[in-house]
């Protein structure tokens, strides 16, 4: 278990919680704070939401998940931003078209940190004010809000790195001390070794006592494995660049169908955001704005396809989601943390699967069709937000993300 | 095991899969002969190919695959045909790009079938006059291309059916006798029953020893399962229209989110060909033409979407593709191949997968993303095709295939 | 005025209009006669239509225009033909969408032939026994049928040269004897000339008496014309390749905004059907199947934004439709009608423009904004059908009719 | 002759043109005032822009087109903004792509006013320090200059209009006293009436001595009138209602061809920005917020297609730009500049029409082609910037611009 969000949890739980709202909101803010007005309106691609509409959102779903249904003083800031923050939950009603959240100059940036304040204040009076039946129903639900921030917190880092890597002036996200606190690819990997495991029956999943889980992470459940083995670490960037100069992109018989496809109609012949110009002197697009790309860094902005196909090149393959979780809840894995690692597992249901109940019943569940899973965390993930249980999932043409790849194989 | 074509091997096998040749040949034929050569030479849409590029690509594979490598003497029909007939293979160079199957007037369908004969006819030289060690080299890439040609036949059923369905005069694919041989819409299931399967460790996928499989049902390994119940037969037709009739297709709780957007965007309200403008006489466009819907025949034309919509409707779910390989094997589907049955199942690679060698690699591995399984087999599958362990697979919005769903639960 | 119609008409001029009616609707056939039926049935894109749709329409609207309002006892042919083969008359009721006229496998060609010789025969009927009321209501609209036909059969022979063109065969439409009749490129093109004329008033569009003429020629009218040249032939291949040689593809100074940008998107670098891989052996494709390409031939299978092009680079300009047309009809212009020649007009109505009565109001009217006039005619057009008053017209963007050019320029 | 920028030189050329520039660019400034840097930031569609975008075009245009090449001592601002802010000029090198303007979150608002007030200032020193020679070669320069900023001016307001519509909160541009200023839609207007004008020759297009004048309005020429009628004013949102009542958005008889395919295709049944969900009560959008749609006002909004399909309606049709200008000339037309008013003739050249010298040549002529002409003026058009001779233009479905139509006929 790579991290756990209740180890947080001191003597008295509800204070606990009431502090952490504060801690996690408030990192929220801190993200945004680099970026001015203008940077946070702007949305550079449908699958990609402006900072601000990130800001508001998450205000949003503790206002309709948490604080309407039980606080009951609980005064809505305006009843017409359900329509227009609501991300994607039918069961809440019509929605601004997502391709469109770029368009919302109004509400500005201050009424919206007007919204946050306000539900903030409302979160610290219902945590000292709510009498304990209330607190208890609204407490689970308190905290889904946070873990929602939190993942919102990384995309809010892997959108505007889209948005600022389409402006031809290059401009970074942040620089100096605050540069140092988002660098999120950090140079020295060791060499790479194979680490084996026996095949047999593992658990896959979060227990039921494992404190905060997604439901998506259970029920916990047995699965068999056959042996196989791990590398000690993502693939580095110098691994990828030989990929690359041995022709990679050009040799459909290590792709895909659909990842052949990309590649021919997208052009790609390189991660995204890397700049292979200067062959001798490569450079990579970062928060930190065009930096030297480091050979020992774990590759990043790869897509699925990418993956597999340099994992078909090095004569190996992806690990398995369940594979990757026995493998970390074993130790193997070194320091998992610095990219998401795209396993070759597609995004289905776990046996005994059960949705959350009310709205939240459409958080993860109605996504588990036709996208590829991930495991780990990276380095723009929120410390203590993720687990060795948990999955995150995009599709397999994603770049945006912070995605890297590790091999796995057989064991022969 | 469902089928399995190795029991049709009579006493000396050359001999068999020399007769086999003629007679599976032979039925790509009887499939085209109800239809003109215009018929044959339209596509109706980048996804369906025309009748008589399945007629030139099936030869194009025995030409490529066995007749090329195996056959010393072997004459090429026509050099240019590599170009125009080649369907996905890579390796095997340039192909004419697949929405533009349907500009191909010429090679005419004459020209054509002069190819298969040619095909045929070096086919059957090969088969008298092998030396053994040719002959023992080639033999199980001609049972490949038997059961390459297979599938192609019922795509060409299914592909001519979305033509013919798109003519305002919706015509009939065949009438009369021709017709009863493809009727695929029997009437007359019984009532549904639930049958259980303990859980614990059942065999999936194809023994060593099973005679023909694809490369994708390999290895054969174990899966863990756990306690379930299937239904004794495919939704009908009838159990479907309650679902409409209770506004399934307007109720966005029901649905993966992807398939809600299909919904939205296509206007789907009824599975491919249903015509419920007069809901008291409910129409189906079928081979035999326009046809009213049999209440007791099983729902057909579903896209993966409406089959999980329709499960969720129901209070089950879809069985994974091992549950149901499971539950074939075990004898408690009833009447399997009337239609292909929607899994819960991403089309992943076994563990342990490996694809053909040579040019034949890319036939299953490379789809291995973004793509359903189905198992079973439909009426228009070739009798003999398929069996328990077959993977039939197509993106989650496909509709234009044979496909329905069964239900199933969690044992209680 | 190149030719007129009218002419033809012999002593009696019922009689002779039955026989132009035999005569125009037996060179359709004529046209298709080399083709099979599966090219006959195939649409190559949304702007070109099948020679069987044609085929069909051209009788269609005999049917719907002459025989079914005028011929008391004609009995229609099939009456769902109506909404398969009406184009674009919304005062006629619903139509088959134009881009799937290509999916009309049924009604067969041949069903479609009966169809044509009922219509002929209907007509013969009808010119053999209408009454004189009858006769002089329905002659216009014959005579209107009639010309329509000979459009009609004009883009048979661009429509089935496009399709033909994408075939990795590169089949030709026709050979040897029949061959001749088509070869649309002849050799031997004199010097180029500037001939002058003086500015003035002149007069332009169709004389109330000058035969038929479509109601876009109309009224005939004065127009202002300032003192011009004209180029006594259409530029010639040889031309337009030193404009390619000279980099004319790649200026982007030479070409209107709309051009350079279909340049570029289209990656256009030469006319349509054109191969200069070879650049010491030019190629293009032709109803003869692919041909050395003659500079002495005129330049064909050019978009207007090409044409403008070039004449920028040519330092001169293309006339405008009234300079073209004056030019006509004062004899300067040599030998009209080896290829449609785009001027510098927008397709605009005429001052006082009125389109026909009843459902051919649709005719012309409906189309004049955003496409530009052509004059002259093509080695395509049938014979007799232009004059020089004929205003053909199409998008900017169109290259596969039988379209040139020709410079004009101030006088200086 | 509406209006001449040159009457409004004072005694000093020089000194004139120098308060004009700080005039027209203060201009500029204002009417961004009411804007929030969000707001300025985004791009609604590829066809508007951001206006902090408009901002620096025309700053860019001036440092580009004036100072660069005349102004000796001038600093280039920031040498990244060529490719940033030149909006369409090839032969001044790469830029960035239209449809991405609204990425620019950098530079900031306040670099680019910075860049202005850098703009601002070299201007003034240049004005002030300029050598005679120097001078009398940019001055021209600069008229042009300040023309095309107050070209942006009115596309400002049109564009924001568009962005601030597609806003669920219908924010309005501003209000108040501000608000009156731009109060685009005015009440009052006097029954319509028709005036007559007999044909003949008329002159058309700006004089070589009229002052300033765009090249696309010269060379001045005769042209021939037919005797015509024209209405007194625009058509009014009243008239356009009782269109709508009477069923006009639904009768493809009274639409060209492209015209009923967008009212298909987008779903058109109002002018852009109406509201008639309360018939009784209709609403438009504008800049001042929603507000009931004053039957007296002009109707604005209007493609050129639904003006083409009112005026059908109405038994007129719309004036040639050669019918309007000589009417404006005569004094016919009573107030204009509501709304800039579709006319029936597309954007063609004149006869000897010669665009500007160097890059500048790109300002208009190359976009004569596949758009229609404007005349007129409207309520955002700056004071004093049209006149008759005026040629506003844009394609046949455009909305979003302050157009409307005015009727004319044939004299009988
Ligand atoms: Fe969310
Ligand atoms: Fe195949
Ligand atoms: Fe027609
Ligand atoms: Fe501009």
């Amino acid at each position: 278990m790579i991290s756990n969000s209740q180890r947080q949890a001191s003597t008295d739980p509800r204070a606990a919680l009431g502090a952490r709202v504060e801690t996690v909101r408030g990192r929220s803010l801190e993200i945004a704070a680099p970026l001015s007005a203008e940077d946070q309106c702007v949305q550079s691609m449908p699958d990609a939401s402006p900072t601000k509409w990130h800001l508001a959102h998450t205000s949003w779903f503790f206002e309709t998940v948490v604080l309407q249904p039980h606080a009951g003083n609980y005064r809505v800031f305006d009843p017409r931003y359900g329509f227009l923050f609501n991300s994607y939950y039918e069961a809440l009603g019509a929605r601004h078209p997502r391709p469109q959240r770029g368009l919302l100059t109004r509400p500005s940036l201050d009424e919206v940190l007007a919204y946050r304040a306000h539900v903030d204040s409302a979160l610290a009076s219902f945590a000292a004010e709510a009498d304990p039946v209330a607190w208890s129903a609204a407490a689970p639900l308190i905290e889904l809000g946070l873990q929602h921030e939190q993942q919102h917190q990384e995309l809010m880092l892997s959108d505007i790195l889209h948005l600022l890597s389409l402006n031809p002036l290059q401009p970074a996200y942040a620089s100096g001390a605050a540069a140092e606190a988002v660098a999120l690819q950090p140079a020295g990997v060791e060499p790479c070794a194979w680490r084996g495991r026996p095949g047999g029956i593992a658990q896959a999943g979060a227990a039921d006592d494992a404190g905060f889980c997604f439901d998506n992470e259970r029920p916990r459940h047995r699965v068999l494995l056959q042996p196989f083995e791990v590398a000690s670490r993502p693939v580095s960037c110098g691994e990828f660049l030989a990929f690359i100069d041995d022709g990679g992109y050009r040799q459909a018989s290590l792709w895909l169908s659909d990842g052949w496809a990309a590649v021919q109609a997208q052009g790609w012949s390189a991660p995204l955001y890397w700049d292979l110009r200067e062959r001798a002197a490569p450079l990579h697009f970062t928060l930190q704005g065009r930096r030297a790309l480091d050979p020992a860094a774990p590759a990043c902005h790869l897509s699925f396809y990418e993956a597999a196909a340099y994992a078909e090149w090095a004569g190996a393959r992806l690990p398995t989601e369940f594979e990757w979780e026995a493998a970390a809840d074993d130790g193997l894995l070194g320091d998992v943390g610095s990219v998401w690692e795209w396993t070759r597992s597609s995004y289905d249901p776990y046996p005994g699967f059960r949705p959350l109940a009310g709205a939240v019943a459409e958080y993860n569940g109605k996504f588990m069709v036709g996208q590829v899973v991930l495991r780990g965390g990276s380095r723009a993930t929120p410390p203590g937000h993720a687990r060795s249980s948990y999955r995150n999932f995009f599709p397999p043409a994603a770049r945006w993300q912070f995605s890297g790849l590790r091999l796995a194989r057989d064991a022969t």
